[in-house]
């Protein structure tokens, strides 16, 4: 018996797949109902899929059910190192590192002690058209929790 | 003569004044007509100050001239691990670790090869009501910079 | 003006009373009428008591207001390493290493996919009598959040 | 001749087997008639099982004697830190690294110089009904040591 | 189906080949009528290629459509650190510890409060004939972006 | 008998007196001719002064005798790390992440197994205007020093 | 009122006066009636003393009720990191680098999965004489903890 | 040709043989005539084994001449991190954390300055009966060497 | 087509003929008519060799000449963090955190401002006989440079 | 009572004492009639001093009871991460991250399984003249210790 393929190893084979039919992560969305960005990350191995999304998406890039299997598989959740200095997720992290600790401050001013969940979340991202440049624009909205005993 | 008071003692003092005072950080960025998210960084030593804008935070707290010559300064940027652990920004992290390398592919799928600049760069932070618990919803607007030789 | 003083400093003034007058960290939380493990903690540095809390507390410590400003600070929260490698405190990171993944696995077969709270979070701690020696008994008790997008 | 199979290696096969039989750990723990977050730990990798527990659990999920001979092998205990860092898990790190110097406090308190043992030491995990949302109720129950010469 | 070649392979089939051929990174430079720095870095990994480009550059080395597929992908960018420590690699470390914090204040004096885009950005590298030994001469050229909100 | 001032206090009390009169780097160069990225790393603690370069700044910036003694002393060279993740310094050493390996094979391509020194070097910091955004040219300039046995 | 003392400022008073009334630690055990490791690592801060055996050394060294009351604080035990690297404790170190694996299956061959416990534990020191040069002779007795659900 | 082979695969051979023939470590430390803990250190690959005694070994366990090759290799001698953190091998990290500063704070006070050799060494382990449960004993002997220039 | 074999895989298969023939490095170094340092420090992969050393010592050991390709090829020189542990190697790091700050004084003290070259450098290794046991005796020889603008 | 003064303050003293009386390590090493490269590394904190030596030392530089006290000291030896990482320190580390291995094999190679003492051992510093540049030579000899069971 072979174990279940990795997740990382199915997001190998989803994203050369994606690549050779010329398909985008926007259609791959599309094609499940799914938020864009939901359906990215569940698809790089961060979200588990319902076998029915996993079995449609392998369906449309031509995958076996073995890469199915893993898409519908728990992941443990994280990014490795190298790969979060990357350039264009680096500046993500930078951007925090400046205004952390504003918004920590902004969120207790506003709601009191406690946190924006990273659970109860949705992540939007979108182009917004400038005359000076385009822009990338990310919406984090989280439920807010308190500390609550 | 005495070096400038360094940007993390001056935090600390205009901090300590907006507490004793029973300031919101949102009435000193309406006293100074300046972005929330951007005037809280500033004030916790992640941006510097116009002469102006120093002198006028100081009068409305009451602190010295060493405090404004301090939030004038040029900041080295970032903040301490310590603090980036703290449970409240800790979740922002996580979410990148979660969400950074999708974020990553739809950047390059939608732009190309580049990154969302974290220069060019605005945070808006508000509340949105939910009947479910209303929600924190923290918005990233960057220019998009494409890899440009 | 002096800054408000740190909760580290706050947290050493009220456990050098305490030892001094003999009182037990049980009593303060008595005092209080407030839940042991988050009375501790909160002395100790990670939680904003009220200013009503900490005016009491400070009373009854013989501790003056400037202590008392500093308990009802918001905290930045986290414990240093050196701190987390004693071993009293060791033993319990321990435990994670060892049963972590297996609770995680668990909290996704009786929950879904999720996680346990550490915000809307209890924690218990009591002695249970035992022949063979008493048992320290530790009660983490965390309302289950499920990944909803 | 071939060495005995890694733990890695085996717990990725049962875990494997597992899910493709539509068996849950709850059911493997009462087959064997052993606690449940032990057997879920023991499986994974963390303890060593009996020959018997070992090929008892290899019989029910159709697995090699490979496999059996490599769960009753005595581990080297502990998690990676990768995954340590999955929110999940992270969220029981977290609380200790909010709580551990109050528990630390409570211990010496209640019982003297000493520890609670990580060894002599069992974890229950259940689930707390909760109309605001049922509750991970996970209960750490050690043995006290005392420091003794 | 396989995955994409990695990068990393796909760079150490087409160092073999060019060291293999005789090449020079110059000759592979001209050939493609492209920067010489650029596209040293491009087929070692950190910038992707053209479809057109990357054919081009495999054909002219005689290697497969595999590692073209590879070239042409987008990359995590990035150095493993035990390359960087490589000491023709941490020289140039090194002169960023020595003169960082003067290049910064020198930045800043000249343009104001930003940054030199390393996007935005290209890299010079040329020898400079010298009585007392020839030079090395790289020059880094990056647009000024300024902290704009 | 005190001991010599630290470097690190040395600079603060260069740069604050700098800003408080008003004065460039650019200027402290001209007046000591000297040239002005060495100027600035040299006042910022990372080169050693001559006993009269020294006098003569702390003459021109009105600094005390213990100044221009810890500028002439020989420095521990290098910068901590908080201070390397600024953001402005941040882009130089990421530049190097991209381009390293690139740079360190045209070395050996153009100069044979060898290093640029970056003892025999010199930096050269300026602005060139470009209708698209004017542009920070920063020119590494160092010694090539073939590995000789 | 002042916080009490690190045990970090009082083992550098203890050591100070031991130095200065050239006294050996042998003495301070045997005054105390104590064991010589216990004692020594007692009075260095990583275990705390009754109050009579606090009292009754800073008698013998002539030091203050504010050291006594340090003395018998409950420590936050471990050695920081740089002290650890020094060669005399160093070696100890790498002779777990070098034996711990070996231990750890020995102890497991000997009693089963288990461990030496570190708390009811003592060390014992001696000097060996040996015509070849004088021994370090280093015991370490532990009680031994099966895993015990 | 094939490289010799490593002896972390080496050792994971004699393990796996060992194991499965039912011998105990004291066993194949008889058959050699050499001490235990050094036998058991040199088949886990922390020590050179004579070619006899490597031979003499793989002939007991049945084991190849590429086994043999590989037990008289010069080793690197250390342990992983992962490994020293599992809890048997941890709580001898932490005896050392606690009682590294008494210990050299001893041998300084009993030889002078210097060092326990870690080479010049041996490692006695034994059971020791207790009726309060019975204790592990290691005996850590190594010559002293005074720092001697 | 392969790529170029790495030089830790030639390293081991130069090695493994090296100890299965019975030759020593000196042999290999007079064999090549090269210093016996460097020639160990290149085929153990931190220096290139020529085209002609590597078919030589190739012959010599029996080798194939994709050991060869790779002995020619232009290292990225470094060791592996475990290696640099191991404490034949970890003594030589050890000198110099005790004695690195006082070679620095001297180094300055007796040529200025500068370093010694590790690149035009060269390293002597030797036995020096001694009654009270024979001596290693490593001689580091490297050229000044002087910081020079 | 005053603890008795750091190493590191002693360090500080004795430079800033030997700098204003434009005395260097080699006369101060010629006035105690001790090795050149030993006294300097036990002025600046890695041995400890005789009393003698450290008063005369102490009369010699005009400093206190107190800072010769300091230097009789036992230190607990090794540098700062942030001085190793200093240009002319580090090239030392660098020689040994291309040497180390090459040295370690050589050593094994001429004594056997063992170790250069870093503790029975000396260091010498000297400038050799060379028409194309002088050198430094740094002389490294210490006993073999083999592994000795």
């Amino acid at each position: 018996m072979n174990p279940i393929m990795s997740k990382r190893d199915a997001a190998a084979l989803v994203d050369s797949a994606r690549i050779r039919q010329g398909r985008t992560w926007a259609e791959l969305a599309d094609h499940l109902g799914a938020p864009l960005v939901w359906t990215t990350a569940a698809l790089l191995g961060n979200h588990p899929m319902t076998a029915q999304q996993a079995a449609s998406t392998c369906e449309l890039l031509g995958l076996g059910e073995d890469v199915a299997e893993s898409l519908a598989l728990q992941p443990s959740r994280g990014t490795p190192p190298e790969q979060m200095a990357d350039p264009t997720i680096y500046r993500l992290i930078e951007a925090l590192a400046v205004y952390g600790p504003a918004l920590k401050a902004l969120i207790h001013e506003e709601f009191g002690d406690g946190i924006m969940s990273a659970i109860n979340f949705q992540v939007d991202f979108r182009r917004r058209p400038d005359p000076d440049g385009d822009r990338v624009v990310i919406t984090l909205d989280g439920k807010f929790l308190d500390y609550r005993w």
